[in-house]
């Protein structure tokens, strides 16, 4: 089989200086989920057609599977299979046409429209409440297809027909190129249609057939922002539905947003409002409260994330508690039983099992050991405003509040550090280590007065 | 009246390790729902047919009024009441069957159907418009209720019967024994029905009367967790609506989250998506902004809770201040006129009235008395790892930026702390106490070069 | 024109201590909403006839262009209208009718309403799917309006009527004192009703002449809280339809929130669930992550804004970076390429291009230059108790973790603050600065021992 995947229009509607296939439906651009469809059919040949913007679709999406044909001027439907002829394979029976705009098409519907069409051509129609501007299949006493007649062309009883032409459809190869060649532009918009091969097959004694699509929104095409909010919601209920169907409890359905891939384990609560991006693995009783945010991490088993957590690139063992308010930063490798609370921000860090930073804190390129206790208010000065350095903690060190702690430095194994100590050198393990200026009280002081403002 | 909750169903459909009973639906478990209305009716005994995870139920919900009958093996729904029989009080005329997993039943509903069962029996019905798949209740010329018909067993006409069994039925506890004797489990599954009883009343001449329930979410079962979903937006609407009669504005009805209790004030406001839980109650005027998460709180009139806030077993005072990002956690209580702000933390700790914390600050197991500052920074050092320690700050006291109070400590009426100070004794009333080194230049000094990476 | 908005009623089902028509609808008083659509009209005349809290509504919406009736006591919207008599231009054509809790009515329906009227009457009706409980529009056989039945004196016929009557008319102001002066209230509530003018239109010879609203929505009217939050969906579904039309992509068109006024130039993108309050500017491109709140602020082109930000009367310049958990506070005016982080707060701030804080700081009253680093935990001690200082910080400055920049003081070009300075006075350009104990370990010190709880 070949396919051909035609992602040259412009879309104006959208308003936009990004073409419309790249515009992202669920953290992948448009044209990214038709390829994926396409890509489950292993055709021969997988040809894109671009056009308005085209190197930047082609460098966003390239891949060695993928043959790109340029229209250039763009001409219609036929014009665009036109270009996309020289790379196909003449031998493949079928050729499929798909649109880089109709992101939510499924694979098993495009399995079966390939096998309806066997040596012939077959449509995937669609029937609708309100077929209102939509091609008409028109078929014969027997239920034959005739032809397609467009909107603006059809008399009352053809108006009356509520299944309609989606645009994808199966061609044979073998009659490609004539098909093609015999299109007319002589028609409003002076375009050449793909639609009309529908007549030159009837012509041609080649069957057509049809599948009709099960779920609308299949072979809904985004043309405006509106379109692609709409067909978002839709692509995030059945991400819904799918992990409410291995067991995943979430407060709201209609508040979940993934855009990428979410595993979860059984028993995985997820409150309301949350957003994954990327590749996250939650395991089993994995709770997220409400309003998280959530990209490519794994998280394990029996951990709860609190509200307004925001983890990022990090990994996280079980029986965790973080947040709420725990930012995650890039790089952040946390073990079992790790606490890390309101306010609190770890950036490419390893924190070793039960260790606990509950308040207020940074702590960047460090690596802690087990059952560590950092105090609020702890500072990890990594960066002397050029380079970055390392600090380590050891196992059950105490850091004292409102520490800083000048990296290059390590802290040793079972050290205590009072509170306010600013650590320049290492810390030796056991003792107490603190830099600290005895207090005292001036009592003949006077508060500030207030100032008269002129 | 007796009332008998089926509550053994194992819910493979879940997908869960919890018994589907116990999954929660507004914050509290399905079966818990059902006990709620069950009680409301005072019935002479309320008795839970339980099964699978049985013990997990019991202890997770038992209370003196109930009575436990053990269904081992599932043989029905007729078998499980047969199991409740020893348990039922014989002088009851009527016996309720509930089932712990259909948990928005309303009391009214119940009332009206025990109501109408007279000495004879009930049925719960429902009008669907697509009625596909459930028992039909099958009346004759003169509308009296002749039996139930099965989806496989009905003809043409009786699949047309819009009127549904809900499964929620009022029985005479005098027929009872000998009815649920003469079940037959002589069909495709083997079971022995509840509504075959329907058939043994109409040949005994005991009429079979029916209520018909408003809202069909009433009578909706929960067995996945689509299902489950579903219903938690049923209550939450429900619950909004009631709050928005009492006077309440919501911003968005359907981004409210209720689980647990909520009493409002009149012209209280609550913005997008909140979420509560447990016993709050918000004093007239209350605003809540976007985002917050309020547990088992008391906020009095006129306080406003900012953005992202979070509160946990607290109580707020009058027009208070709280927030953005303000944590309240478990024993905080605040006066009146005491505002705390962003990056907040504040832990078992009475605040006086006018007293402020605005900016990233921890403050645990203290004392504050009135129009107190504490400056940006501030952190009580009350947990030297392996106790907690209190710290007193007097009424007027100025703690300056960045302080640390090494508790156990006081720091007196009136008394100004330096910024950065870190304060291991009390401090004085009325005078300025500071831990401070005088600041030094090094011309000398050199910044770091960039290290040139390998 | 003349205009009368028809203010006074109280509102008895808000439930609210607040009159009716100054509750919130998209951050703006119901009555606001109207006065707005009014204007657009350019009338000779516009006059508010309040009743009800009237002093309050006045007080909070009062201008030059308003006359203001009093209604007291309030015997129906005929006796209302005639309040508003002597306020009218007696030379002006038409006089219209408007709703002050009717707030989402068009400019344009208005238009074509006051044009279809001509020099008689003119009702704006509406066809509802249900139209129980509304006065029908009774028409004769040439389609004239003869008169408006009320539901409960409507014959089966006439109920089944669907066009109903808005209230929302224009009547021709010669007339206007006749026919309201020979309204009679004779009726079960003892009121005088304006839609018996029609009957006297009728009976005076005067055209009738209708316009159907388009949206229902248009004149629906608010006399809940369920009904307020019914409508600001309606508005806020506009709001969001109005600006993805224009380019912006929403995540969720249903999650977003904005109570005023929100321009935004191409390709801008507002993930789900921010609210925008007042008047916010977003440049070509800007990105604002999940839950955010942004309030009257303008924020240049590029500009990615992470999740959980808030913003308040700021400005951010392009290409900056903010959040996620950023807060703005007031006066923060920040330039191109600017980062501020997590748990950082800005306050009346000037920060030149380049600049960045991204970790837990607090920075009030301050002037930044460029290219300045501010580090974790850094905190301007702005406030003596009393009164507010500066704290001015030059280009090139390096501001080391945990330090406090005692205000007023000022930080040198190129200058470095060690990690843990208290800054008492200016710190000189080009050198490093520092308060700091050399650290000292007590190698003898014990840990603390667990306290036995009695």
């Amino acid at each position: 089989m070949n396919i051909v995947i035609l992602a040259a229009g412009q879309g104006k509607r959208m308003n936009s200086a990004l073409p419309k296939v790249l515009h992202p439906l669920g953290g992948k651009a448009l044209l990214a989920h038709v390829l994926t469809a396409a890509r489950h059919l292993q055709p021969q040949r997988l040809c894109v057609v671009h056009g308005h913007g085209g190197e930047v679709v082609r460098a966003a999406l390239d891949a060695p599977d993928l043959v790109w044909a340029l229209q250039e001027p763009q001409l219609g439907t036929g014009h665009a299979v036109q270009q996309a002829l020289p790379a196909l394979d003449a031998s493949a029976a079928a050729t499929l046409v798909l649109y880089g705009d109709v992101p939510l098409i499924k694979v098993e519907t495009l399995s079966s429209l390939v096998a309806a069409a066997g040596d012939g051509m077959a449509l995937l129609t669609a029937e609708l409440a309100d077929p209102t501007g939509y091609g008409r299949i028109v078929r014969d006493a027997h239920g034959t297809v005739q032809r397609i007649v467009e909107q603006k062309d059809a008399d009352a009883r053809e108006q009356a027909i509520r299944e309609i032409n989606t645009g994808i459809m199966v061609l044979p190869t073998a009659h490609l190129a004539a098909w093609l060649g015999a299109l007319s532009n002589n028609n409003a918009q002076g375009e050449y249609y793909l639609t009309d091969l529908v007549a030159q097959a009837v012509a041609h004694g080649v069957a057509v057939r049809t599948v009709t699509v099960g779920d609308v929104w299949e072979t809904a095409g985004v043309n405006s922002k509106t379109q692609l909010a709409e067909l978002e919601r839709v692509l995030q209920r059945r991400i819904a539905d799918s992990l409410m169907a291995e067991g995943v409890r979430l407060a709201d359905s209609a508040r979940l947003d993934v855009r990428g891939d979410l595993r979860c384990g059984r028993d995985v609560f997820i409150d309301v409002n949350c957003v994954f991006e990327g590749d996250v693995v939650l395991g089993e009783g994995v709770e997220i409260g409400p309003n998280c945010v959530v990209k490519d991490a794994q998280i394990g088993a029996g951990t709860k994330v609190a509200a307004f957590s925001h983890i990022d690139r990090a990994t996280v063992g079980c029986a965790a508690a973080i947040g709420p308010y725990a930012r995650l930063r890039p790089g952040s490798e946390l073990g079992n039983d790790v606490h890390i609370g309101n306010f609190v921000e770890i950036k490419n860090t390893r924190i070793a099992d039960h260790s606990k930073a509950n308040h207020l804190a940074y702590v960047g390129d460090a690596i802690i050991g087990q059952r560590v206790n950092i105090g609020a208010g702890t500072i990890t000065c990594n960066y002397d405003g050029v380079n970055k350095h390392q600090t380590i903690i050891e196992d059950d060190a105490f850091i004292g509040s409102d520490t800083q702690l000048v990296a290059p430095v390590t802290v040793g194994r079972g050290a205590t550090l009072g509170a306010g100590t600013t650590l320049t050198h290492d810390a030796p393990a056991e003792a107490l280590t603190l830099s600290r200026v005895r207090q005292t009280t001036l009592s003949g002081w006077k508060r500030p007065q207030k100032k008269s403002v002129k």
